[in-house]
């Protein structure tokens, strides 16, 4: 091990057998955290290639179980999103594409921190559970067209190792090992196809542009080389997506836009990804025929008819789909209203997913319990005009105190301009 | 702690503050391996620069006890060596200085791999022993003028739980690392004066000339900042110093000194590092003074009685420093001849150590047994012409099967060449 950090420290190419000892012996803790430390800093600083990036892949995804999802019929596809703030992607990709005979079976996570998880957002539906079992799950995605649970524990055991020692010794900002830690849990989790939203700006991981081509097109190459139909979307964040942020509060704003309605940044991206795996799965002969496709069921509530059938097959209320009363609702409600004419000219996400922590809506450790009826609803958002005394946002929550925290915390996010400002492009680009 | 190795990782300076939170810590064990594995990754590719270098020395050496010679009369000198074969200088240099009054309080080690030890070396006079306490340490430097004692582990613990975390984990090659790693130690030590003698060449561990300048400078830097006299001088390791390798025969060699004979370099690098040591001790008003003073001691046998009475102080029979044979003696000889004409071009030392080791004079692990009484003797060395059938060396073993193994290496140690060589310029420098 010591001969291997020593070649990588001095800038030499890892071989395939060299990762795949490093990565099995650390997995049977036969090597120590601190020698696989060591091998990281050296990666931050020397890089690793294309071919060992793939290998490092490959070696993690082959440290534990590989779902099978050969039962499931059709070609799988898989959307990825490297994580923002009202991103209630996957809530409507999903019925949309399974609405056109693509199966969806897909393993979400909780969320953390400033960010939601699509495990949480599902709960709001009351009896809705993604504890189920493996069986359950592809019958599901076999009779009903989708299925989601949570993610096993078993799946690349060897990145969560690897993960938990880069977060504690400064190794993590590092465009293969970053890529090569998420392609191992997508591809260990048996797709055909992976659709990848990487986002880009101030609320994600990746703080501007160069920076998320650069992973989306790592991230790529490792699902490609793998024989995985990979494709990426840069899509921004430099302020929240949708104007909804809290987990009963997006599922609505999903439903919304499953109704044809909702905000037109949230449709817009769901229908770009989602034409892509449409046509991945070969349902389409072209982006443009999926898109038509997609955009008919939205209006034709054939969308929305599939999220009611998914909800009902795990434990939800079909009706609740269709009536959201039923959905968690906070009690009381407190309003961001503007001092003066202005124009919004910018919105720190991270700052909004906070202010959401704050009202208790999200976890600051894995323990946490959270309330899934606050949140946010952003009425201003970047480049949107805004008269004195006009609402910019308004808080949702069951707590004075805070509220009025979250609400010092939503103020700080925001910035304001005298000038007319331009409205931030989506779609930043296409890697595939 | 994180963001500590993130600051250097991106290239910026530790403060004092920084530097003394992570030794504590890691001494105290608060700050795990893995943690301080991706720092030390991180200095090895951003540096040190001096203040830093100085700082982390610092932090080392009060990390344990901090010798308190100050009963010791006069001003303590300290010499130090990076480590060679065939080094056998402190033998010669403490009583060689110690016979015009300065007083030498020196921590010795034990020899491992293919470098011998101080101490392993003055075993060879029966009786001889190293472990004595602190007090009779000084009442020894006191009285006879010279002590020699096995290190205490409570110098710099910090250094010794460092180096061996690098030595696991390819971050040994960095010359603030190595530099603040030495001088820690010796500083806790408590000399007044510190004279380095850096060895360059294939047999040490600076392998090329600007390396181990490098490595001195930083050392001179850094004793000079403590407010301790520090100087060095770099000399040559692209061959053995002086002719005998191995304990009891390097003991002889270093009494052939002393009684004004000897190798040419052995006595002129003892020279050199006596006479600055002479100096810094206010015994002469320049080195050119002090190498007379020493020279006088090497012909009237002040130099070689002072080490009768340091041999006698700690255990051992006075007589043999003036006869030789009660030494431990090999019992059988092998010579290596030259089967043609020729010049030697280069001798190897580390494999001439390594051969030594074989004959049984060296330690593999900590826990061997060593055979005082092997090893080799070299008639020629680089420069010097060899007749066919000549002696080129002589092994000197009670093993025949270690005698042929040992033999084999030390072949390959030796190149010859058909043309004259120049020998090898022994100092190459001083830095003060």
């Amino acid at each position: 091990m010591v001969d291997l950090i020593r070649k990588k420290r001095d800038g030499q190419k890892l071989s395939k057998e060299e990762i795949d000892f490093f990565i099995n012996g650390y997995v049977k803790g036969e090597i120590p955290d601190y020698q696989v430390s060591a091998l990281m800093m050296a990666i931050f600083f020397k890089g690793m290639d294309d071919e060992e990036t793939g290998q490092l892949t490959q070696a993690m995804l082959h440290s534990g179980e590989v779902l099978d999802l050969s039962a499931i019929k059709g070609f799988k596809v898989d959307k990825h999103s490297t994580g923002g703030v009202g991103d209630k992607t996957s809530l409507v990709l999903a019925p949309m594409v399974a609405s056109l005979g693509v199966p969806v079976a897909k393993m979400s996570g909780r969320g953390l921190g400033h960010t939601g998880g699509t495990i949480d957002k599902l709960e709001s539906f009351p009896g809705f559970s993604t504890a189920i079992t493996n069986e359950q799950f592809i019958h599901n995605v076999n009779t009903v067209g989708i299925s989601i649970m949570g993610q096993t524990k078993d799946l690349a055991p060897a990145d969560k190792l690897l993960y938990a020692l880069r977060d504690v010794t400064a190794t993590v900002d590092n465009m293969s090992l970053i890529a090569s830690s998420i392609m191992s849990k997508k591809l260990a989790a048996g797709a055909d196809g992976i659709v990848l939203d990487v986002k880009s700006g101030s609320g994600a991981f990746m703080k501007n542009d160069k920076d998320a081509f650069e992973l989306a097109e790592k991230m790529v190459a490792i699902g490609k080389h793998a024989g995985v139909k990979t494709m990426a979307v840069v899509s921004d964040m430099d302020q929240p997506l949708g104007r909804a942020v809290g987990n009963a509060m997006e599922v609505k704003e999903a439903i919304d836009t499953l109704n044809g309605k909702g905000p037109e940044d949230l449709r817009e991206l769901c229908l770009t990804l989602g034409s892509h795996m449409v046509t991945f799965a070969g349902k389409a002969s072209s982006t443009e025929e999926a898109r038509k496709m997609l955009e008919e069921n939205l209006s034709n509530n054939k969308a929305l008819d599939k999220l009611a059938d998914f909800i009902g097959a795990q434990g939800g209320k079909r009706e609740d789909v269709y009536d959201p009363s039923n959905l968690p609702k906070a009690s009381k409600t407190l309003e961001f209203t503007a001092d003066k004419d202005c124009y919004v000219s910018s919105i720190m996400s991270e700052e909004v997913g906070i202010s959401s922590l704050l009202l208790g809506g999200g976890r600051r450790s894995k323990e946490d319990i959270i309330d899934l009826s606050v949140g946010i609803y952003l009425s201003k958002k970047v480049g949107e005009k805004c008269s004195k005394g006009e609402t910019v946002a308004t808080l949702y929550g069951n707590d004075d105190a805070k509220l009025s925290d979250a609400l010092e915390r939503l103020k700080g996010a925001y910035t304001f301009s005298d000038q007319e400002v331009s409205k931030n492009r989506l779609i930043k680009g296409i890697v595939e």
